[in-house]
């Protein structure tokens, strides 16, 4: 692994971090009143065009981190279909 | 550019889009309670790591989604702390 490498997996390790006490308090709360659907179907389609364009650039960092955030995204979406009102 | 390229340039469109009405709802609203001031600051400097692997890796897509989304998290990070008050 080179050295750019290792600076986008700890791009990775932080953002992916970062989104996932998100996905856990939705989770925990049911509270998905801040989730735009169309917004987070907008969000979600783009993380899965991210993991093609990382598989396709064969880069280690892009796909674990979106690979990680497209089920943890999809979760969300599942939450705010099962759980949202508005 | 070339063919995944363009992968790349609409997943960046797609992400980026979901999260900019985001920093205007913010910005309105003034509500910042949903942010957490420590996973959004962890978020704020992986998106500069991204930035930092895009210029590296000379990836216009990785750049010009990260440029954006550094300033407007840069934005949302000034609303938690002037209207933060947990």
């Amino acid at each position: 692994m080179d050295d750019i490498e290792i600076i986008g997996l700890i791009a990775a390790t932080l953002t992916t971090a970062a989104f996932l006490p998100q996905v856990y308090q939705t989770w925990k709360t049911k509270d998905v009143s801040g989730l735009s659907l169309p917004m987070f179907t907008m969000f979600f389609v783009g993380i899965v065009f991210w993991l093609i364009y990382g598989v396709l650039k064969e880069s280690l960092s892009i796909i674990l981190a979106n690979a990680i955030t497209v089920i943890s995204s999809f979760l969300l979406l599942y939450f705010k279909i099962k759980y949202g009102k508005n």
